[in-house]
């Protein structure tokens, strides 16, 4: 039997993580963090495990209950708007690699954990190849994303275990902060009001946030090692991303490209060189991206909140990897 | 009034900072880990401080007491022969993060840190230069430093704190680990035996153990940011360090090189370029590599041990950073 451990089981990617572990045979225990309350196990899930992981003492307690074979740690602060800066990285750092070596020794056999494209150097853009473009994060999300690689994959390649650390480039998909690029055009267009974007000739690589799940349930069940670049491999420009979103909204005529100035910091070019992934791996998305818009925008429809309310601005500028 | 908190205190570097950080106007709160029992306070230290800092919650009560404006932190697993491989150096990683949040967030202003020749890229070989030269430490222990570096670095410059990592070459000097380079050539030569050494002709960056401690009291002093190579700036081979470590134990005669292998991963030069050391901070070595071999020898002549005993081999290779 292989367990798998999975580390922010609540989250955006998480959430959809468990479908696709038991899919692939996995028993998944799932960590939920001490803010919720748990959910019964049940469904895909064989054991919820609350647990805050920054407390010094769970990760290793946690571990020893459940004693996986595998682990999938996706837990990460997360807070739009907050993540790139916050002291939070540092402790996740700390807690990533607290809960790496209370899982190596308890014996756990393979490791996979979710890395960003923040890693890479921004300053030029392009297609970025896992091993050859270099690694020059600008932030401190970054920057502790791309030490705990480092230090995980040095360890684990010592011990004999298997690691491998998947990339994410950017993601949309239900249940994302409302104010991020895809959310925020969706709810501006079902409320029938403007959604104001920047130029729009940035291009992406977007993938839906379910399949991104998918994309790590097989990395883990695969034997692939190292760093794996997490995308679709199509790129699509904003512009195009958020037309999309407009017509699946009712109207594309709402999206306003060019009334909000580009970031400076954000590259023409921030694309996720697949060939790891697909051949390797063997995955590639399960969804295109016009399906996945559909379904996102059809989950923003179905919400019961007012979609444009107090505090929650359209501000559609691309926001890489935020 | 500057007040630094100074780890690995009782370490084979730490052993004499207080002296040069006091020196400097430092007032000096040294850290002893918990395996023996703390000095009196008094001479160049104003209080010592017993802690384990690999325990969760002693780097956090420690700086909360002490409130220091400025941390010192050499403290580091670093038994003989272990430490490049040790999971040790991930446990390090995580403590020396926790010390730097607690530091920073109590009001600390200024950090520095001891990194090593063990960050660069081995496989070339020549004169290092900061932010010049490639980083691919092919060790844990180099990784877990290089690691600590980007996120210390990144997090300290976000929040406004002064930062400093120095890189440290070879070193050597009075209580050294018997069975490394230097004490062993001097043990065997001051026993009369003979000692067997490699080729000799690697060249290497060799500061006097007194001396690093003093090149990072200066650097602490200094308003210097980022890595800064901690090396003597003169090029010795290891034949010529061991020749004079043989002459001034009495018999260079017993000194044999070409008798033993060379470690096949170690590079022909290791070689610190120290612009940044004698330029920016101010700092040249107070003792040439004659007057360190003089001192170390007479170490080891003063100790009432024998000098050659059960379980103390000779393996008078070259052991680069070990």
């Amino acid at each position: 039997m292989r367990r798998v451990l999975l580390t922010g089981a609540g989250g955006f990617i998480g959430r959809h993580a468990p479908a696709a572990l038991r899919a692939r045979g996995f028993e998944v225990h799932a960590v939920a963090s001490g803010k919720s309350p748990i959910p019964a196990a049940g469904g895909d899930v064989a054991a919820w495990h609350q647990a805050d992981l920054l407390d010094p003492a769970a990760a290793r307690t946690l571990v020893e209950q459940v004693r996986p074979t595998h682990l999938l740690h996706l837990a990460w602060y997360a807070e739009h708007g907050l993540f790139w800066t916050s002291t939070e990285n540092v402790r996740w750092v700390e807690a990533s690699l607290r809960l790496l070596r209370a899982f190596g020794d308890a014996g756990g056999e393979r490791a996979v954990m979710a890395g960003t494209c923040a890693e890479y150097d921004w300053s030029v853009g392009g297609l970025y190849l896992e091993g050859a473009s270099p690694l020059a994060p600008a932030t401190l999300y970054g920057t502790c994303k791309h030490a705990l690689h480092l230090v995980g994959e040095a360890w684990c390649k010592q011990g004999g275990i298997e690691f491998a650390w998947g990339r994410i480039f950017l993601l949309f998909g239900p249940g994302e902060h409302p104010e991020r690029l895809v959310s925020a055009v969706a709810r501006a267009v079902l409320a029938g009001q403007p959604a104001r974007c920047s130029h729009g000739r940035q291009l992406r690589d977007f993938l839906y946030s379910p399949d991104v799940a998918d994309a790590f349930a097989a990395l883990l069940d695969s034997g692939v090692r190292g760093a794996v670049n997490v995308g679709s491999g199509e790129r699509a420009s904003i512009g195009e991303l958020v037309g999309l979103v407009g017509a699946v909204a009712g109207d594309a005529g709402l999206v306003r490209l060019g009334e909000l100035s580009a970031r400076a910091e954000e590259p023409m070019e921030l694309l996720a060189d697949v060939g790891r992934l697909r051949d390797e791996v063997g995955w590639v998305p399960r969804l295109t991206l016009a399906e996945g818009v559909e379904r996102t925008v059809q989950w923003w429809r179905e919400q019961r909140e007012p979609l444009i309310g107090e505090g929650t601005g359209i501000d559609g500028r691309a926001q890489p990897g935020d």
